[in-house]
């Protein structure tokens, strides 16, 4: 039974994320990414699951970071969980009993609609977290009467969900990768991804077309690009990027080489599963037995073969 | 006098920018970026100076955000400011009076050394920001001995600055810009930057590698690109890009048209001078000069001259 | 009625062009390419029809060179000839009585399946050109019975066409313009060509691509290229190539200008109907409106509108 | 000893580019191009020297058709030979004897001023070939004086060269090649050409720009790009490539390779030294020590190092 570090306390939608790509693991919540990070890092657990972008917010800088400086980790594995809030209560309140309601500022955004229509004379504080606010209101004799938050929160503190996807725009997304120490990467399934973070040799004008065009003429598409400073003052960035394909994949093996070539260091962050399940659409004459097929006839011209 | 909103309160490195962008406008110090941003917008002020991106965190995405899907506002000078932190003292205190350090986290952690080898025994609290820090350290009776901030903040709060650049990094640099309402550019000083927001008509593969060449082709420059979430989903982002030039530059002018065919939408931020003052290396055939004998030539054959 | 020159003599697959391109036109056979363009420059003629390529031997080398070295003419018209060849007789002869066949070494090979099978037995000699062979024909006392050359040839010179379309490759295809000096251009007709020789600016790796990159920003499909020696020396070359469009089209307009002033010089050669009639699939975001709607777009953000 | 065919007859530029590239061998000489490199695919010969371009009239056609579509042939060296033309008379004769000159009428357009200014008053008739010429000149009894070809002609039929270099453009060059059936290829010399042909696998816009940036992208630059008919119509081209350095180059391997899964076919034509000795100038990350690198560093990544 593997244990996992992830973002806690318990009750987040970090945990969330975890029971589902890991519903047999041991959990270990961590403060913060870093700490959960270090877990996986320095052995104290055997992977971490962590926020890496949220469809409204963006990246989770701090994941990027860390992916990219810290000792290395691999991601084996991704979610796409959706930021669905619920309105937690202890057990026998209703909806007329609920005079303050207590929450992260965040999803006070986020359910401004609901609040306004519903709750109308409620008094809204805010929490440190969700999972804090669902700990409070658990507590007798708390002066709160209700939690916004995750409907795990709810499960961990014993409260009742009186209310489900209370959120605005419930489509919002936050996408968790599990990482673990370097090893031997998951097999390719035909919809997989490589994660990667990429360093300019110099950083001269068209370096990134550059970069991007080792992609393009090898025929992986990309699904995500980020560039984060270096540190070394402003105009300085390195890349963080997502591209289809696995890297066991010919042409996605090739790209990586050219892009190791071009760069003054490339940071292999893993090959893993699509959560979405979509395969690419290759164009002609980048699938592998067209890699192998040419490595064949290089092989057969460079020996003087017609 | 102009009246300017900024990123307060009073004592912030923001107001610190300000004060150097228009050291004679009036300052209106506002609780957030979004909302110095409305206040600009509103009439409430003429402007605002908010931050756009630092050399170690990344972009503030608030203002990229705001500055994407907002009212339009326009960008029309930047301010590189390195962010150096000073220790701040009640008049009379010295380096052995001080037991009790109150700063924002953010502080305690860039100081980390300076504090492990002057205060090896100080306690250092946490504060919401360093200019709440100066402000509660000035208060007689004060149970804090010191606070960390910019020197603007000693200044506005009468302390005195006991230590200045006492910051592991002080080569960290925040970048900050001037915003107004639409109006009249900046005239082209031949070291211009030109700032804008590009969605894109349909998220194909490669079509970053498009608007790169709109660019590229007309030798221009990108001085930062920044993908964000258009929060449709996972996998969907639009662009920020800074290109050298200014958009009265014929290579800019046609480059941003080009990525105006191209996009669903492109917003315009500005065209200003470059705060570093550096020229573009052109290439070959891309200066104004360039552009009108093609033009002229081009109006020529069209009439079928030779 | 204009007064066009060919290459000559009467009953060459030019002068069937020409007939085609320019029924009324008075004709002016001359000795080869060049004397049929010098005509049209000098005066002599009010215009030429001379081939540019052809589908199995591929360009015409000398029509390049002339148009791109000499003094400028355009083209106004282009056709697709197929090379067709027939069996020319003295009136009353029939296949028993031909002995003697008198032709072109290309028609005798292009022809060679038809005279295995029908002449088995005939001699065939070797003539300088086939109007010259219909011309010999024609006359009593020939010692030929039968010349093979174009239909027109028997017309000129009173034979009677005994077998048509008899090459073994009758899909084989000349490309004939015409071509005048400067002036108005045809009409844009929504299927047109544009034709024009591009000189390097400096020999260096990676132009030819910067050439077609300039095309291909624009949606500017070429349909022809073709590399020509500059005369300085083994490896240096300049290109002709063949666009979709017209001039007139802002896309073509502007590649043609990026064209301009990348290159030493770029030699306008006209833009006309196709004669496939095929109009180009054009990419989202490159017709006028588009690039009208471009142009104002950037006309009011650099007046500082939003 | 080799047995070389080449194009003749005796006294022919290209004999004489045959006695350069290979002293020792016995020579073939053949009526025309198609002749001599049947000869070579037959085993009449062990191989044969024939033109390939000549910086003036550019390809030579029939020799990039033959390499293209006959069977299949490598080129194994290369020779850039001047085109340099003498006056060829009979031992005894002097430029005053000289009435009657014989050649081929491209001598008698490139030796125009000589003639003008030496020999005003003398009739220059035309000859089948140069070597004809000389022949001819050489026969007692004679109407010619005087033959102009190269000096090579002279040699053979015993001709006195009164005049060398009398050519107008003596920088005209015409480079030929050697070509033998399929069989190990010439060793790296750090200086080498490796030529190639690639047929489209679908005619489509943007086809070239393709092919030429698998080149670019491994930083392969192209020395020559000729299109040729592929006979299927108009508008229908395949292409002949020049490239800089060996198919044993890691990224002139990788190149073709891409080249090969993006067309139709591809023909490797040979790698061989270059004449004039140039090495390439290697962007940065392409060089094979490059390539072993970033292999060597995907098979670690692909077994899940760091």
């Amino acid at each position: 039974m593997p244990k996992l570090a992830y973002l806690g306390p318990e009750g987040t939608f970090c945990e969330a994320a975890l029971r589902i790509l890991a519903p047999d693991a041991e959990r270990l919540p961590c403060a913060n990414v870093s700490a959960a990070l270090d877990a996986a890092r320095g052995g104290e657990a055997d992977g971490a699951v962590v926020p890496l972008e949220n469809s409204v917010e963006g990246a989770i800088t701090v994941t990027l970071d860390e992916l990219a400086w810290g000792e290395p980790l691999l991601i084996s594995a991704e979610l796409l969980l959706p930021v669905e809030f619920s309105l937690l209560v202890r057990p026998g309140i209703g909806l007329p009993q609920i005079k303050r309601v207590y929450t992260h500022p965040a999803a006070i955004t986020q359910c401004r609609n609901y609040l306004a229509r519903e709750l109308p004379d409620a008094v809204v504080v805010a929490a440190p977290s969700t999972a804090a606010a669902a700990l409070e209101v658990s507590m007798p004799g708390s002066p709160y009467d209700a939690a916004i938050g995750p409907a795990i929160a709810g499960e961990h503190y014993g409260l009742f969900e009186l209310a489900a996807r209370m959120g605005d725009r419930d489509d919002t997304v936050t996408r968790f990768v599990r990482v673990s120490r370097p090893g031997p990467l998951p097999e390719p399934t035909g919809a997989d991804r490589t994660s990667l973070v990429a360093f300019l040799r110099d950083d001269h004008p068209g370096a990134l077309l550059e970069m991007l065009s080792e992609f393009a003429v090898r025929g992986v598409n990309l699904t995500r690009i980020e560039s984060r400073p270096t540190g070394d003052g402003i105009g300085r960035y390195f890349f963080h990027f997502d591209a289809e394909g696995h890297v066991g994949d010919a042409r996605v093996g090739e790209a990586l080489s050219g892009l190791r070539r071009l760069s003054d260091d490339v940071r292999f962050l893993g090959s893993y599963p699509r959560a979405d399940r979509v395969s690419p659409q290759l164009k002609s004459g980048v699938a592998d037995p067209d890699f192998a097929e040419a490595a064949g006839w290089l092989a057969r011209i460079r020996t003087g073969q017609a």
